[in-house]
């Protein structure tokens, strides 16, 4: 064609999962990207130690090294791939190639939740760029909806479910009543969770990614240790069963929310209404919704994990920044990580949300007048009770009265919980989940 | 802030709804927009006949004008935005203003259709470009997935529910049994349809969309008029009906598909099986599922129309522009308009996929076996036949007897039908609409 054509080398280092596929979109699919994009990306160097997994990817064994310092040393190298994972040896990596002037792309989010500020920093100061599209949705391209698309939006809110293991195991306990034991050994066995899967189940994982998206989204940025986490490892069954009963799918949720100047941001189970469009994503799927101020809701739906899905997100960062066009964002936008103010977070007590609670109280006479005194004294209302008939004979048996709250402060509503719980013979504490419906839409 | 800043004058022409909106934006957020993107984007011309109109948006009436000329040729003004609509005096103004040096963003899908590939070349032609985010999906950013986040695909298919109001009028059908004619009086009652609702319910603005997202998947395009189109106008409530005993919901889709070299545009009601999320779109709500060789599925959901989401994605241009973000793209990508391939469509007759077929025909004895002859002799395999019990006082009066096929081509499918029909004693003729399931993902 008669247009501009630009030529960029890249050094790709680590050839896992992730990194083998990105070399095989970068060997496989060149001439494709070239005809679409404009820019013949040549891929120079492979950085693993491992050559023979680097080989298994299709790469020609002279561009395979163990060694980052000849790609660093190559004025040719415009861009270094990070694709290592973990915040060690890729910290070094990262500092290391935008010390050397090359733009870096990662996939890395645990990176970016701790350390983000400190490498967009480095990379600002030596004229060069740091892109993570693939660090917080897989194939999804929402990191580009936050820096681009959205732009002329104030983000109200961002509801996510961002972890593909976590959505299967989840999936899996409604579909086919699997406990969460079970349900994980399947997600192990057909490799869709770690043998040692514990950032994921325990909600790390979403809670990197919520870091990285709610700074870019507020231009806020809170400590990631200040962010609460709870996972889905302590999540019963008769919860999740609950749930559909009441009209509900339980999602590991993701949330940043801005009310007034304050920024909350948490990583939950969470019963989320059926009619709402996050309710319907199922098995590994992912899926971002996100609420601005002009758009009201948009929503993101696609792979959030896997080789080939997160290799398209790498790629097309390798192309924004051999196009040029990646600089301009990261030169003018306010809401990179190094930009966004470090804001306190919400204290999550002071959030207010609806609930689901799940008492665990002998059924004797008066017990539910009890419970509900307990909720009016805090002043929350009770929106719906459910409690199970049981025969007669069975009476002073220990059955489950589930309630579910109008919004409450959080802190609230743990209140009337330990109060209740005091009521127990048993010594069973209930269970309180939050409720998200459909949120607002302030569309200005 | 310290990094760079921008100051850009925009002069918007047409301040009816988009216009109002985008005006409202543009002056009410000046400041938080600075923030974000680092442009300040200075309204300098509001082009519109009704000054009351302008200043109902809140425009100064200083720079309300009848006349597109000032604004030309103030060499301020970068950038023009047209959103007058239609393919008229529309494409005038956009011819000009590209002429006079002018980069030029519109909403207007008709004009981009059906004169795309001119108008983009007198930009290049004129060291401009043109912008259209808000053509095809209101405040989703789709048109940015196509040309930016998702450039390392292959783009195979997009299935499009891209037309709000015709969407809104199905979901009314589905959920309260109301007639086609009803829900449009309800649409048209709440301002969702309008009074001539023809470009909408005929089909040809969801035609508009996928013509212009065909050719930016694809790199191929299609005469406008060779796209077949079947909208909702025709649609009866009881197949509406059968489509949610079956399990499935119909939408008006407009489909993109490419296969081997063939390409396929069409817009018509499909049934989509409940487990696909295009089938969880409801109300105005619109979605685009684009399926990647290398994301697989991806799906974006949002609102398709109104003000403020295509005030958004319109603004979101604007800056794009004022960053030389835009141009990088507009330059370089091989798939824009003017640079798609002229190519012929697959005729729809050689397209293949599952179908819906009612027929009328008189329940007599063998009836059934009639039919299923027909289909075999056709080479077409029945997936599921239904038919309601009669009482026997009611024989030989006439019963839907509904089928479902197998993947066939539509020619065959058509014929088949055609023998069927001729076996009607009452000279009805049969319901064909085709079923999507969801699209295999062939991730590579």
């Amino acid at each position: 064609m008669h247009f501009n054509r630009t030529r960029v080398s890249v050094a790709v280092v680590g050839c896992g999962t992730v990194g083998g596929a990105t070399v095989a979109v970068l060997t496989r699919d060149r001439a494709p990207i070239a005809a679409r994009s404009g820019v013949e990306l040549n891929l120079a160097y492979v950085v693993e130690k491992n050559a023979a997994q680097a080989e298994k990817a299709g790469v020609d064994r002279a561009i395979v090294t163990d060694n980052l310092e000849p790609a660093l040393n190559d004025g040719a190298v415009r861009i270094v791939v990070e694709l290592v994972g973990g915040t060690g040896i890729a910290r070094e990596i990262v500092e290391k190639s935008l010390r050397a002037g090359k733009h870096v792309v990662t996939a890395n989010k645990a990176l970016l939740a701790k350390h983000g500020p400190e490498l967009f920093a480095i990379a600002r100061e030596n004229a060069v760029s740091l892109a993570f599209e693939a660090s917080c949705g897989g194939g999804i391209p929402i990191v580009r909806a936050l820096y681009d698309g959205l732009i002329a939006n104030e983000i109200e809110a961002i509801y996510g479910i961002v972890n593909g293991t976590c959505n299967y195991i989840l999936s899996k306990m409604i579909t086919d009543g699997e406990s969460y034991a079970e349900a994980l050994a399947d997600a192990q066995e057909i490799g869709l969770a770690e043998a040692d899967p514990g950032l994921d189940v325990g909600g790390i994982d979403s809670a990197h990614k919520i870091a990285i998206m709610g700074a870019l989204a507020f231009g806020q940025r809170v400590a990631f240790d200040s962010i609460p986490v709870v996972g889905i490892d302590s999540l019963d069954l008769t919860d999740v069963l609950f749930a559909q009963r009441l009209g509900y799918v339980v999602k590991l949720l993701a949330v940043a929310e801005k009310r007034g100047g304050d920024v909350s941001l948490r990583v939950e189970p969470a019963f989320i209404g059926e009619q709402h469009p996050l309710a319907w994503v199922s098995g590994p799927f992912n899926a971002v919704s996100v609420y601005g101020n002009r758009t009201g809701h948009t929503m993101y739906y696609g792979r959030g994990a896997g080789g080939s899905p997160t290799a398209s997100a790498v790629v097309a960062d390798v192309v924004s920044i051999a196009t040029g066009v990646y600089e301009r964002f990261f030169d003018r936008c306010a809401h990179w990580p190094d930009r966004a103010v470090e804001s306190p977070i919400l204290p999550l007590d002071d959030t207010a949300t609806r609930f689901y609670i799940r008492t665990n109280v002998t059924d004797s006479p008066g017990t539910l007048a009890q419970i509900a005194a307990i909720f009016g004294r805090h002043g929350i209302s009770i929106a719906s009770v459910h409690q199970d008939e049981i025969a007669d004979e069975a009476a002073e048996t220990v059955v489950p009265v589930v309630v579910t709250l109008h919004t409450a402060r959080r802190i609230s509503a743990k209140q009337a919980v330990a109060e209740i719980d005091a009521l127990s013979t048993t010594g069973d504490r209930s269970t309180i989940i939050p409720i998200v419906d459909e949120h607002a839409e302030c569309v200005s």
